[in-house]
């Protein structure tokens, strides 16, 4: 329980720095003999980056992969896939002034309680640098996933409107298509509680709600109950029904697709919230290990708006989280 | 991934069907050399039992715990502590006529399709009885986590008024006092998703917020971020700290005393919401195997608001998911 | 890593000491709509107390299991099976005059100084009585394995010829019949890294040999390679192999049907070895926490051979190893 | 389950074919603030290339290590530590005439039969050359256990003359200084199970005995049971004797320092036996995919002794295995 490996079965451990050497990870118990489609996942990266979209940071990493093992002529073997991804952007300089300083907000006081020390550049490890890794596992995942029939889809919306000199959050609303009924362990491995821990896991989320959430809080149980649809007969008619994406086992879905931890066919739907980057610029409020508290300059380069880069790592996490089920 | 083991250094396993022969666990990774405080673990149980909590169900079972195994003269081995506790007071001919239907909104058709078979009384492993477990657990992790100077309270809120014929849902605030910083990882298994995993793996539990929640999404990084405190000032003054509940290393507390996925030392917040109990009294929606869907009496017995039963799980679940980190 | 769990996906926990309660597990992981003989269960447990094998113990269990979870109607639901066997036959006070002595050759100092407490009764927790549990759930495994054409056998041999007041070690030998190619992983979790782990966790093993074992070490390459038998043509040709007995891929079964970790579908073998009882009767030599070496009276109950009732223990051990891959 | 990480706490997940671009690892666990001995590591890897060593293979890496993560300024950070080795020397050219043809004795037709699909060229994943990267992550355990006063010894011995076109397996003996006693864990997790797991992982182990090993088999109890030193009188007095290596607790270590599956405080002795390497030169016996043997020439560079190299991986396998512990 080191903190950095997700799943049991399609397992990914992700290493990295955000200014060290390269992010990068391992995927152990991906199937062999799949034809990987790199085009996707670099599109899947360039999408994580921000490419175009206004209010993401000026730090645009080129995002090369260089493929270790696991993969040959372009097929897996099996065997783990190794990958990283050069830091090759990084102005570590940046970060001189910050060595004994930690941040009002960020996790530098965190690490530095936990371990002692840390790598003050541009985060280190907590940088969401590190989401690179999950990025190109969850492409893979998604891959393995579309051949099943499964598809995942997000839908972001900032919190309040970009403007300069400070951040916003948002709110991610993500929907998964195509699990078939039955997916899911009871109890504690709840498909429910298994993607609150893979969402929760993201930098920045501060919430999650699984279906119509926190509202049902609010409703009578009779309002909430999602009621069967009458119109769906029979076993092999609601197979079919799969194959669509507008599958309609109950007339509702305010339970998001999920009842006792597993999957019931209807698409599985949640909402993931993101607080605001904390990094003030150009002055954020930090203290030293004596406890003196001083306004610094905050060079490095910062997201106003890092909630349209969320949605991939969203995407990436969920997919990561519904492959380990299979 | 079995579903039914929870943690992984205090690691807890539950079984039990709700009208089976009973519910109960093995703990297993409990230090050894503990005296345990029985009554207060049947204080617990009565908490989650609703005694004297009105809109709760009428199944009052005495939850005689037997212990079978890992305390001797109440002393912990270090070995499991395994303990059941028998359903007594089970009616499982209210359950007959449910026997080929699946209710709306419930487990009853999930389960059927993961298992192709499954224990129609009372809602078999998918009943919250199977709670009772989790509760005599976190009791002793709260025996364990008090001795560290930890403690967890908290508060709940019903969603609406309690009315007859009708069940409503509502939130449950919790606060674990005393976790000194460093404690939880980065990356994947961060304090805060570890306890997401462990809030929404509580029956009918649909969403949870870290701190201030979903507020903080529509709120600017410059409002949002947590600013120091200047007035504690060195490392010892920090510890000192600990000892008293209104810690105040920040001068507020949005992200609910975790960053980065590490406590920071402030008391950690969190707020989980529940929704209503589903079953509807006295004719609930059911569905059989071949797609007919029928308004069918329910007898059994039921909650009209269980979110007051609700925290005590809540509880438990943070005392398990932070003495796993120890 | 607490030590009393086995397997990851066919899970086996164990609780008990030897004259508490009750021994017992609990199985997460076992396969829904399984109709269990419980005939087969009981036999096993037969044959594990050695009734009827001249020097085995005295202390003759009835072994009657409770049925805790998991089953209903005599078919397996899929969720966890639970089940204890009450220790009745305990005469505890046999060992009263043990409390505070440590018996040389014994687990009771390790324990000690590991927990700082113990249960001195018989053992404790370290008393081979623990493997009632993991008979009853190997038992299970087998019958799981049949229905996949996979069967268990096991020879034993005594080191030596029993004498009264003494005891003898000896081995089993082992063989897995059934198991088709590809099964296992590579690298850390080899499936006959995986047997060894499983064998050597049996009390008093003290030996583990894959195939023709230890001999090769002293054989050249040439003699040692197992060579393709050019009878077997076809893949089709392999499977039809598979459901008989003497199924010969290989001219030779030197590596005991496990290569690079994985089958190749050849009978798996391997021979574990068991060193003789450490128990001395009447008097065995001990130490207390003081450093005070003394001989003292054991009374309690012994195997003079145990080996007979060790190999019931392989097999079942062999059956949790392998239900684990699929 | 997926068969590439080792360990729970101190965890490593190796990633590499013989041929790909590199093999390498990713440690998650080492503690923060270590300052790595680099040099000591290029000396393992020029131990385990067998530099100097008569009979050993004639493919010279230079074995270049490239730290990713988790080490800044030459001191650990707490977070992963991810490095890897080129496969500088791959001639897989020597390969081509093997592509089809599975070699007897060898994984290939194990992974074939597994996955489907392979990397032939020398071994792909099977080949020995993974162990680079557990000699790697074994030599910074030793690095941490050096600071626990714990210390690790082998000694190898050929099964018998190695001669021209012949290839010799053998036995290490290996011992482990200075682990206090209480460390492991009973029933399933015991410190000799895990030890046969790590040992039994490396390519080409056969066999696997503890402390006198098979030879118990054949002794009587009486003369098996190690007997208490009733020279050591006080627990500070067991204490002071763990810094010297003869510490003498029993008067004999049959049971090789490990009762219950916990350290007793005496040395850990273990032998691992080893059989040749089945690569038949310059012809070995092969077969392809539609069951047609063939002898065919086999290029490549092989060892003809390989056990002294094996020693080394024996050694970091029981750093890996015991580091684990902490």
């Amino acid at each position: 329980m080191s903190g950095n490996t997700f799943g049991e079965r399609f397992r990914l451990t992700t290493f990295g720095e955000s200014h060290g050497a390269s992010v990068g990870g391992v995927i152990d118990g991906c199937p062999a003999g799949v034809a990987i489609d790199f085009a996707q996942i670099d599109a899947e990266l360039a999408r994580r980056r921000g490419d175009g979209v206004e209010g993401t940071t000026e730090r645009k990493e080129c995002d090369h992969i260089e493929w270790q093992s696991g993969i040959m002529d372009g097929v897996t073997l099996g065997t783990p896939i190794a990958f990283l991804v050069s830091n090759g952007d990084a102005r570590s300089e940046d970060y001189d002034n910050l060595k004994d300083w930690q941040r009002a907000g960020h996790a530098d006081y965190t690490y530095q309680a936990k371990y002692g020390v840390r790598d003050h550049r541009g985060g280190g490890r907590a940088s969401a640098r590190e989401t690179v890794a999950r990025v190109v596992a969850g492409a893979i995942a998604k891959q393995l996933l579309a051949k099943e029939g499964i598809s995942i889809a997000s839908e972001w919306c900032a919190g309040q409107n970009v403007s300069e000199e400070n951040t916003v959050g948002g709110t991610v609303r993500c929907t998964i298509f195509g699990v078939k009924p039955g997916v899911g362990e009871p109890v504690f491995d709840r498909l429910n509680a298994r993607l609150a821990y893979a969402m929760m896991s993201i930098p920045s989320a501060i919430s999650f709600e699984m279906g119509i959430g926190k509202e049902a809080t609010a409703m009578t149980g009779k309002d909430y109950a999602d009621r069967w649809n009458d119109c769906v007969q029979t076993a092999s008619d609601v197979d079919s029904k799969f194959k669509i994406q507008n599958s309609q086992l109950t007339l509702t879905n305010h339970c998001g697709g999920i009842q006792g931890g597993i999957s019931n066919g209807m698409p599985i739907e949640f909402t993931v919230g993101f607080h605001p980057v904390v990094t003030q610029i150009p002055l954020t409020q930090c203290r030293n290990g004596a406890g003196e508290v001083r306004m610094i300059e905050v060079k490095g380069r910062h997201d106003r708006c890092h909630v349209s880069r969320a949605a991939v790592v969203v995407e990436a996490m969920a997919a990561l989280t519904i492959i380990d089920e299979f």
